[in-house]
């Protein structure tokens, strides 16, 4: 429908990106907020006429796409709080010392912008994770402008957004190119826009191969720019023997749940789920095998992902040692995607890196450990996760330290006796966890720390308060937190 | 006198390192700062041997390395006394919500290690960025282990001081192999080192060439890596000519001192200096030359880097409209660095990228522009640098407002009115710039921030306060600042 960007085109906008993100640099912080929540009032002004074509681009329900909008919206709104709050900067004040030997200079720290910044529409998230998503709007909070490239499979979603967006913009009287909207199908637009000498970041929430193609791509830049890849997860869930004991039907009534939420299509989906064999083990598997077969398949984001689907299952179901513990007793229609349990021993598990691979749906690989040992053996095999979780009971944590250490340490964010799906955005998530979760384990993709991805420090020294930018000054005429002379506070200097 | 390190020794090494990290990661901030603080204790117990060894290695005066020891024993107090003080973890918590649809969790960000670091020892500063330096000290600091790769040319300084360091961790009775010392003057030590699996970040002071290769063999790993590299680096100097009429041979002494200081030996060093032509930017160039020809050569760091910068001062002397304005009136002995300046017009040096390379040495490039247009075209067409430096008065300053900004967006850290050597260690500063500065502009290597290389945050979701780590409890053990629901505190939850 659209067609893709072609060379020319896409070296106009970063062109025109580069010149807006000029003007766009100096606008206050209070301005870019205004920006932000006009965006977020748009995007509701678009009504159900957004939610009827994303329904159809996506095969998502109505109160999912409801729902992600509404998401979509806090999001704004929320950075574009913290956004005029101004913890993000990071704000250091040290005085001058001049009686010291040599004088200490005056000299204060805050951030500025990177430039312009490519960001990748995700398929699972047309509207939280692509044109006005979170990416877009942390780097519209921190200075950036912002040149989306609008995922395939939702591009008339796509457009519209980025209508809105336009509209916002040109309400708030910014210069238009502050956001630029690209159309591309073929990798060639992605690699043109990432090697783009005046592009300076790039967010993508997707595939690992995706996002490991773009991060090769940005390193391999005479100038190397950072990549924020959100890639594949299967955030492992370690169930121990005492929690089962007490509880296998809750906790297999809310995995169940947890694994066929929205088709599995989440990155925080729990893809692998770890125990030890025993009665209460059992129980478990019993039970979520019930749960399973009673759950419908429901139709997947398009026909890309449900083949994958199919095909990823298909490779881990035919490994040796793999069985099918449950499926839906309900059959599937074209491009449904059909909730399925399998289960393997954890020796098989350690040495096939196959079965380590996200099978992107409603899947989850049950792996069965002899002892507790084993099941560490399992936790030290594993490869960096957005998220991992333990459900133990008090005494069991006391007595299982290193274990829990270990599972920590695969993963952004811990939950205790939890589900990994369902994202809060609030200042503490940890959205981002070690290669090959992320590409950048320092930085979170949800919450508004995530403004920090597209800026970068600077320090003045020895300037006058009134050449300062306004968050530097003395008087602190943004009534910001600050940290002058190693102590916080919002005190003038 | 040292031998390379072989592959058998480094695996070695890399292991127990590794093993030593698992332990060391769960002792108390107050227990890494208690061990930061022995570490700066035994380097003052180290007394005249060390100042002795490290002048015949570094040909460095006396004064200046006993100032720069007394610099490195502040690096380790003041970085000890922040990784108590626990600014650096940028705790988050955010409290549930039991009645919002869904529930909110209660969710707590900290910061935890990264794993075993590889430190590469620099040239120019044998104490504050080597062995002992602030690359090691946070990343301790983090709870990171530490591999030291010496630098060949001080190796029996940095043996001393890693004799220093395991005699404090002796006395804490830490493990000991959380700090190792590896010898190699090959680039196959550090390539064994940089990409073994289970390093996980890596600091570095040198060249741009050493800290690019490091950086590409870090990006090219199964798991790729972080690279804090700090490269080379011009410092440009914008000198306007009103503040030249005010002040030309003040400005001239201050840069004639800055760009000698050290023997011009420093990342900091002033290495452009842009004026446009005019009567005031000829007094100033008069002045400056005088004062060049007045200060005597004196013995660089060793004779790789003598060699080095007389073969790139020879490059750029004989690129075309390339002249001297001034040398030192005395001669040079052998591995000494004759102070220089040499002069080009604007035109010539934006079409010749072989001058906007750093010559690391008391020497300097005066850029002559035709008018202020001519200097935004230069600031325009320079790299990323760890320094700018503006001289204006007021009324230029405001006149200038582009130029400012575009040489405030070359910079980590933005002079006004002074000269760029001169690193204070304090929360402040920000010693890093856009690349090719160096490899990751969001972090400085100087001052107590620099710890943040070494950590990733995590989120702890719904946990029992009694196993969270005592940075998150809700009584708040440690007395640190923490953001509780959006507003900084230190008040319990």
């Amino acid at each position: 429908m659209f067609k893709d960007a072609i060379i020319e085109e896409i070296n106009s906008v970063v062109n025109h990106s580069r010149q807006a993100f000029q003007q766009y640099k100096k606008y206050s912080f209070k301005q870019r907020a205004d920006l932000m929540r006009a965006i977020a009032n748009e995007l509701e002004l678009c009504g159900d006429d957004l939610i009827k074509i994303a329904m159809q681009e996506t095969n998502l329900p109505e109160a999912r796409l409801r729902g992600e909008r509404a998401r979509t919206i806090f999001q704004l709104i929320s950075y574009a709080d913290a956004c005029e709050k101004g913890d993000w900067l990071d704000i250091r004040i040290d005085t001058a010392i001049a009686d010291k030997n040599p004088p200490k200079p005056d000299i204060r720290k805050t951030s500025v912008p990177l430039g312009p910044v490519v960001v990748f529409g995700s398929s699972n998230f047309p509207f939280a994770y692509s044109t006005a998503g979170g990416d877009t709007a942390c780097a519209l909070a921190a200075g950036c402008s912002v040149i989306i490239k609008a995922h395939p499979a939702h591009a008339q979603t796509s457009e519209m957004v980025a209508n809105a967006i336009h509209t916002a913009i040109e309400k708030c009287k910014m210069p238009e190119h502050i956001f630029s909207h690209v159309h591309g199908a073929s990798f060639e637009v992605g690699k043109a826009l990432v090697t783009h000498q005046y592009i300076k970041a790039v967010g993508f929430t997707g595939s690992f191969i995706g996002g490991k193609q773009l991060f090769d791509w940005a390193n391999q830049r005479k100038e190397p720019i950072s990549v924020f890849a959100e890639m594949g997860s299967v955030n492992p869930v370690f169930l121990l023997n005492e929690k089962l004991n007490q509880s296998a039907n809750d906790i297999a009534k809310q995995y169940a749940a947890s694994i066929t939420l929205g088709v599995g299509q989440f990155c925080t989906n729990p893809g692998l789920i770890i125990g030890i064999k025993s009665d209460a083990l059992n129980t478990f598997i019993h039970s979520l095998s019930d749960e399973i077969k009673k759950i419908a398949p429901a139709k997947m984001l398009h026909s890309g992902i449900a083949n994958a689907f199919y095909q990823k299952r298909a490779n881990a179901l035919q490994q040796s040692n793999v069985a099918v513990v449950a499926e839906s007793e309900t059959n599937a229609d074209e491009n449904s995607g059909l909730p399925t349990i399998a289960t393997v021993d954890a020796k098989t598990f350690i040495n096939n890196p196959l079965l380590h691979q996200e099978v992107f749906g409603p899947y989850s690989l049950l792996i069965q450990c002899t002892d507790i040992n084993e099941m560490l053996l399992v936790a030290n095999h594993l490869e960096g996760q957005l998220t991992s979780t333990v459900m133990a009971t008090e005494n069991e944590f006391k007595e299982n330290i290193e274990l829990i250490d270990t599972i920590k340490n695969l993963c952004g964010r811990f939950i205790l006796n939890g589900v990994p799906t369902g994202v809060e955005v609030c200042r503490s998530m940890m959205h981002g966890g070690p290669f090959p979760a992320t590409t950048d384990a320092r930085f979170t993709a949800v919450g508004a720390d995530g403004i920090k991805r597209f800026a970068r420090p600077i320090a003045y020294q020895n300037w006058n308060n009134e050449f300062l930018p306004d968050e530097l000054k003395n008087e602190n005429p943004l009534n910001i937190w600050r940290m002058i002379n190693n102590e916080w506070t919002k005190n003038p200097v």
